[in-house]
């Protein structure tokens, strides 16, 4: 069998690799494992009985408009919702501006689908989000690893990134996956100036945006692009294609997240998706714009920030108290993850195999590096352990650091 | 705004097209036009009680689970129902064998991820199914078109198209869309024995071969494949990938369908997945999984087909009294869709600027024909109006006619 289908394959298929993720949380996830492995919301907050309401309201008012093909670009109403809700932040935003994907992980599939050529490079932060090399790297992109640091990417050194031709920035602003951390303003500014100058798109992936604890919201980095270029009416045409998704602020169940960008990349992207799955579901968008419609999404924040933020700070705690010397974390204001960095000389890797025995997980961090690096680094995930197992989950994790760590 | 972003696009873009049909759907939305153009199926028997039933269920007893992240090849309930329906045609086919994608359209763009190279040929029937043709030419495809007539590819044709090596064989064997033709019994040995003896894999489109109205069920070309191979427990490990969905069969809202394969092309389409959209939503696969498992789908595709045979019928008695001579059309056993041939000397697409004049719509055929031709053919849809509007709308459609056939 093994032959019949071998040589098949694209050549594409040979950048093609499981998420070195997935293939741990199997591993990890025995049950008497507490796993930090994962970047799983909490689901013990998941609004069930808002979606079981929404979901009868819909079929009740709307069933043959819910379970029939819908349009590529995404549920109208949605559409409008999200433009209201994206100007908030300070950049006008029209219905043609947004389009519904399968997730974020679809946009970045499109991303890739329409922008890039096999050997274009893509700039992005070391380490960076996986899912997004994992979806370009099967459009045979290449990448250019510019290092941050605790505000994020370092800008002083972009614009010498900048020269060697990069088709597109990627970055994640806000307690970015894998470290917790967030561009400061100032390298906001200084981002989109350069990107302008060198004439390279920016992918701002946001997931995590909405979920600040602590400290003061910064402007996204779309809205700065729109500010720098006087755009205070009508729709975006700037250099920005912003992503975000429901899937940490509702449910990642649904599968369902959304682009803003200038409608002449949304055409694009939605001639894409045509060809990648038709539409995304009318069912799950119209739920979500049932729920979400009247204000909920923000009291469920409230909840939602309320529980991270309890959950960092135990984490937090335990670490400093158990940990040994040596090892330094971030401390993350929102989101789901902070990041460890170990003394140079241990391998995450290596001491996972010790942690699971000790019956914790975490993540290494080395897939997260396009080039190669970060051996000594692990990320922790706190939004989806109990606080006490958060607690019982860092003693473990500490005692582990202590077989290594003398 | 145009120049920022028109040199930016990639290569493949170019390949890339708004779908024809998509594009025809949205002149024909006027509300006083009757329209044959779509693909819809009727949204009036749409199992809307049952879904109610099953989104409370499934909130009710595992919210946790519907809401939350899952496996990128799917809900394995879900998985392991379809391996045991699949096995009812006469393939054994086990859980490994099966993948649920975000509708079959993702199916086939998982298909052109890993299989196609740019400029790789893939032969199809002629016509063909559009949604197959644009996915696939993202990726750089090319056509061999083997002809079509009243039983399917002519497979008598089909070996010396499969001596210029094409990558795939694509075809939809039972009511074929844009036809609505079936695949004889001996057409399908002879594909599958071909295509064994060139080494070129099968890919067996398959929404509407529960749609059989009339006229006995035809083995499935994976099953004959298993047969042949004398596979008679275990995987599936043959030749051919078969792609079936909920959408004729359910709703299409939900974006649920399913891959039957050998476990090695499920592991490369899983892999391919994950950077496309991660999984398919967990609510809407433990939603239909919830709806079909105990016995509803039998049931319901008794309504779904006494419904669309008895369209069919008011349909096909129709052109016969409103048509002019020198008209001729398909008599479908199932499924969606018949296709009339014209003329020779008329042209379909002029025609249809008339027929929406008179409040009528279909879609001219030519779009379906990868290296051209048809102009003189169209597609009728007939599961979406009603009786009456069936009856009206083809009364218009013969009046039209009769403005170009004297």
């Amino acid at each position: 069998m093994e032959t019949l289908w071998d040589h098949r394959f694209a050549q594409r298929t040979q950048a093609m690799t499981s998420s070195v993720i997935r293939e741990i949380l199997k591993i990890t996830a025995q049950p008497d494992v507490i796993s930090f492995a994962g970047g799983l919301p909490a689901p013990e907050i998941f609004p069930v009985r808002e979606f079981a309401e929404a979901c009868d309201t819909v079929l009740k008012e709307k069933p043959s408009e819910a379970l029939q093909y819908g349009i590529t670009e995404g549920y109208l109403p949605l559409r409008e919702f999200l433009a209201r809700k994206t100007a908030r932040d300070g950049v006008t935003v029209e219905t043609d501006n947004v389009m519904i994907t399968t997730g974020s992980q679809q946009a970045l599939d499109l991303i890739g689908k329409i922008f890039i050529n096999p050997g274009d490079k893509i700039l992005v932060e070391s380490p960076t989000y996986l899912g997004a090399l994992q979806a370009w790297s099967a459009y045979g992109a290449e990448y250019i690893a510019v290092p941050a640091d605790e505000d994020g990417m370092q800008t002083d050194e972009l614009e010498a990134a900048l020269r060697s031709g990069p088709k597109l920035i990627y970055i994640l602003p806000n307690f970015q996956n894998p470290t917790g951390v967030t561009l400061s303003l100032a390298r906001r500014r200084r981002l989109i100036e350069l990107a302008d100058k060198y004439g390279v798109p920016v992918v701002e992936d946001d997931p995590y945006g909405a979920l600040r604890f602590e400290g003061d919201h910064i402007t996204s980095v779309v809205s700065l692009d729109a500010q720098m270029r006087g755009q205070c009416s009508g729709c975006y045409t700037g250099n920005v294609i912003y992503l975000s998704t429901f899937s940490k602020i509702l449910a990642p169940g649904l599968r369902l997240a959304w682009v803003v960008a200038p409608p002449q990349v949304i055409f694009r992207m939605a001639q894409a998706k045509q060809g990648s799955d038709l539409h995304t579901s009318t069912f799950t968008q119209m739920v979500a714009y049932q729920v979400a419609c009247d204000g909920f999404l923000d009291r469920h924040l409230d909840v939602i920030r309320s529980v991270y933020h309890r959950r960092r700070d135990i984490m937090l705690d335990s670490m400093k108290s158990t940990f040994p010397e040596g090892v330094h974390w971030t401390r993350p204001e929102g989101g789901l993850f902070l990041w460890v960095t170990l003394p140079e000389s241990l391998n995450a890797t290596k001491m996972l195999a010790a942690a699971v025995e000790n019956k914790v997980a975490f993540v290494p961090g080395t897939p997260f590096f396009p080039a190669g690096g970060g051996e000594n680094t692990l990320r922790l995930n706190y939004s989806n352990a109990t606080d006490d197992g958060i607690r019982e989950g860092m003693a473990r994790l500490g005692k582990t650091l202590k077989q290594f760590i003398k």
